[in-house]
């Protein structure tokens, strides 16, 4: 079958034939790719940032959002059967340890990340395991909801967390509006009645914000922390989303933040760095989020399926996906590039 | 009367004669001071550290933990008589706003500080308001209880906040078993039955935290991350209450933290620098904490009262204030240094 | 200033004239009403049920669901100014117990409740105090808004708590779409994007209910339970909230619980009986709600001020006061009636 | 092999021979039994309270508190091993539904429940399923312990939802000092500092109460709700649990609960009847208690190993069952009575 597959760090994957992946465990489950996200991940990856993390070993597929058919299983599945359309929770999880148990699917003790640790969903297969299978409806396809699987459950995991804190008359800024942001946004407008700010350095992108409901939009032109405490009555926001979290933007999503208020973590790539007495002479807080449980990803798609949350996406054939790869880099992709069998 | 007076930053105060304070407002209260608390935050203001953030007008009187009995009242108080002892939360506040309407009172959008912003109670007399008074047993000597006022409710809050992530089988590491940090153990010990760990960089200090009930003491001489893995099966802890922060612990706390752990930052003086991708590939929190609410006072002395927490003080008279605060400095005093009349 | 007064249970309140109340205390404040709602528990208090927990001596003037201008203040009072539009939080507290300093107002040890216990607010003027008044927008007519004092907070508070059990995919079932349920639905939808399932025996009230928002409207025929079950694949819902509770509606709200669901009474009238091997072997909850606190008052009214909470009302003169008791009694009242000076 | 089986509802079970259990399904677990705890609800079988519910056919193997060594595994199971100390979590569970990925164990969907709807563990071996096994250090014995996997988690569960309203000042009241309250009052003691008062009709059930910890006893002599509020200022407990729930202890455990409290029922047999104007003008709250979760008995294994529960039991050779089963229903048990091999 055809995979994209990454043989050095610092150089582009290849699209080349590999074996099959076939069910060879008890719960192994084999699924047929309908849908393939292409993710900031995918180049961080590339730019060696996961190289130690993940501990992979070179080459492999990469691809870590991902829905399709269900095409083999292995003797023990019982939850899915060959010819289910499915989405797929990004980590397969042994279910036994105490975070499993819990329901915390991220911090299970024996889990792989397929597309980051493992061979992931850029192909026409991937094997996965009967853990990280929902099944949908038939009549869903899975090139229209695939990115869900991650940049979705990831935006999604952090406004669940943020309810609590996002009462009627509070404010949350989501600070970036692509692909994770866009969905932050819809996933905020449909569970709280907080008044949203979206700030982003690109007018289109804005645009699409109030269109999906953002109350307020703040082009990041340097005076984007000013502007957000204008809005605010000089205060701040109870919760910023930050889904950038690189290049100084950390460093102002938690100069947006309130006394009490929280900094959300969900982007990466720069350091923080906060004198502990702002820390503590204001007590705010800075909250880490990694992806999502299944059940959040669950939730999701009730939420898309009653429409509440839409994608904007642009597909490519799987054969196009350096295209995909380079027209993210470069900032041309609103929403998220799906690669389509 | 005679009062502790800083008349300049990074010069030592003095200790002089001002005016006696009145209940001029409704609700003021004036206490005589029966135990004045010398917190490391005294030597902060001297060092000019809360210049900007108080914005006090010097000279004033330091001093923000304090207890004592009612000297006078204003023609509105209804809570507390003319002879009562009470313990002052430390902070006077507006009752009014949405913080004090949630209980949150170190949010409170109208209040003081004595001792910090306004003067405090290193004094014979203080003038606070009725919000501040908790009554007590009028057998309760002041000076036995005043470092709950401050040293003791920042403790407290900090735990109480975490008490939900503390079931059994986790790790709590306290970091810094000084005045703050032996309440801390206390209030775990009492509330939670977490397995608690204690790094301090002095022995004496982990003496006194094992007879305090902590489970294991790490000393701090450079190794002590390392000691904190191996003590956690190379986890690291759910919690860590960060009494120090600053000078290096504070990168320390968060690398004692576990995956979806929580660094409680509690003291202050240095930087926390973590790289984004740290904070979310392991879903780890930053949380702030400020002293703490009237109720968890209340709370705290419930312990105290009970003999759950107990307190090892230094009795200085206020005249000998200058040798409590070098005393201090220099690492001389375990447990808390009091100002008696 | 004329007053409905009460003299005698079982019998009508007469509209009579009586003495204009004063701010004799110093917070104080009267209040000019400029609406004053008529609620189902004025017809309970003429009946009697509440005579035994009120102990309020007769006559007394009832009306418990107040706004309008502030007309005179007490000496003491500093965050409302004669001539402030107000909305009243029914119950003026003491700001000083544990349950105020929590935030729990309605647990106050040393509150009244004008209108339950002591003189209300179907009259001219009411006798309040500071710390019940929230400021309005001077534009907003305190008829239009009158009825979120007591129906829209007691409808809200619920609702404020059942949001954590309301993820997506989650049903909750608002029993009763009267003038509480109304508001119910809507800080529903509002807050959370759970399925809202609308039971009620009166067909104009489910139509409604569907403008309002409800996914599903289910007629009270008898065979309401059953219709609930069949909505909810046999399960029933996480959330019933039980504007009703009395003649046999309470027995059917539990009954439409599912496994590990909740019952929110917030009605009254009759008894609940409940074998506890049903409470047990499915782990249900009967939660109590009372009226709300302060800040659901504040909450409610941001939501109202955006447009996503508005109410049915229905105006008669103070003079009609009687008509409007007995149009209500009549079940002849949709949304909720209010009086007007 | 030997098993105490149930042939007719109102009759005594019979020690029997039956074939051994086998590990037919790739997730089978056959446990060779230590030790089986006997449980009121054994009683309550065969009084048919759980027929309908249950659902099982006769005759059956009843037993549903079960601890032992792994004696055969299926071809799937990887957490345990032949030979392994293990307790058992009552419900083998799927491990793919909403509830389970919640944590959420006993509303798991698709599970079965041994010695209730299915084959128990008053036997010599019983088959159960690897998601049910927690290892334990080689050296417990389970007969010590086998009390935990029912009462004992049970107990626990209703304590840690507890927790966050026992803050220090508040009230716990155990309604019953039998084979779950002697662990409940412990479980207490080890994770809050609330004062703990005991209310049981038996003076040596108290005294037992007194050495395990609790601050007050009351003999349930006719005033025991009258002495309750006596030992709480008039005002009732924060929390009431209640391990009785029949014949009347239902009615007292509501009358005991203060404003704002809850009544958690854990045991069962009567019916709770509670006017609907008590629940909301109080706002107290009736929760349901279930057993409880995997990571329940996992956490209490932790309080145990450690020391803070320990068990009172009696021991029976499993041919004796009958005489267990009498002694329990004569109230001749302090602490829990165990069937050994």
């Amino acid at each position: 079958m055809k995979a994209v597959r990454l043989h050095a760090y610092h150089r582009q994957p290849v699209v080349e034939e590999v074996p099959e992946p076939t069910a060879s465990g008890p719960f192994d489950v084999v699924v047929k790719i309908g849908g393939a996200g292409v993710c900031r991940t995918d180049l961080h990856i590339i730019e060696e940032q996961w190289a130690e993390k993940s501990g992979v070993t070179l080459p492999y597929t990469i691809g870590h959002e991902n829905a399709g058919w269900v095409h083999e299983v292995g003797p023990a599945v019982s939850n899915v059967a060959v010819g289910d359309t499915v989405i797929l929770h990004p980590t397969p999880t042994c279910g036994l340890c105490h975070a499993c148990r819990a329901g915390d699917d991220m911090h299970c003790t024996d889990s792989t990340f397929p597309g980051i640790n493992t061979d992931g969903g850029m192909a026409e297969y991937l094997r996965t395991s009967a853990r990280a299978c929902i099944k949908l409806d038939p009549a869903t396809k899975p090139e229209d909801v695939a990115a869900l699987a991650d940049a979705g459950i990831t935006a999604y995991h952090a406004v669940r967390k943020a309810v609590p804190l996002l009462f009627p008359g509070t404010v949350c800024v989501v600070n970036g509006a692509g692909g994770l942001g866009h969905i932050g946004i819809q996933s905020l407008k449909a569970m709280t009645a907080a008044t949203v700010v979206v700030v982003d350095r690109n007018a289109e992108a804005l645009e699409l914000a109030t269109t999906l409901g953002a109350d307020h939009t703040v082009l990041a032109d340097g005076k984007q922390v000013e502007s957000v405490l204008d809005l605010t009555g000089g205060n701040g926001a109870e919760v910023v989303l930050d889904f950038v979290a690189e290049q100084g933007a950390q460093q102002d999503a938690f100069a947006m933040t309130r006394r009490a208020g929280s900094h959300f973590v969900i982007g990466y790539g720069s350091n923080i760095d906060i004198p502990t007495i702002d820390i503590i002479s204001t007590e705010r807080n800075v909250v880490g989020n990694l992806v999502g449980t299944y059940n959040d990803l669950v939730e999701l798609m009730v939420l898309a399926q009653a429409g509440k949350v839409t994608l904007h996406t642009r597909k490519y054939p799987l054969d196009d996906a350096l295209d995909a790869l380079a027209d993210l880099d470069a900032g041309r992709v609103r929403g998220r590039a799906i690669l389509t069998p």
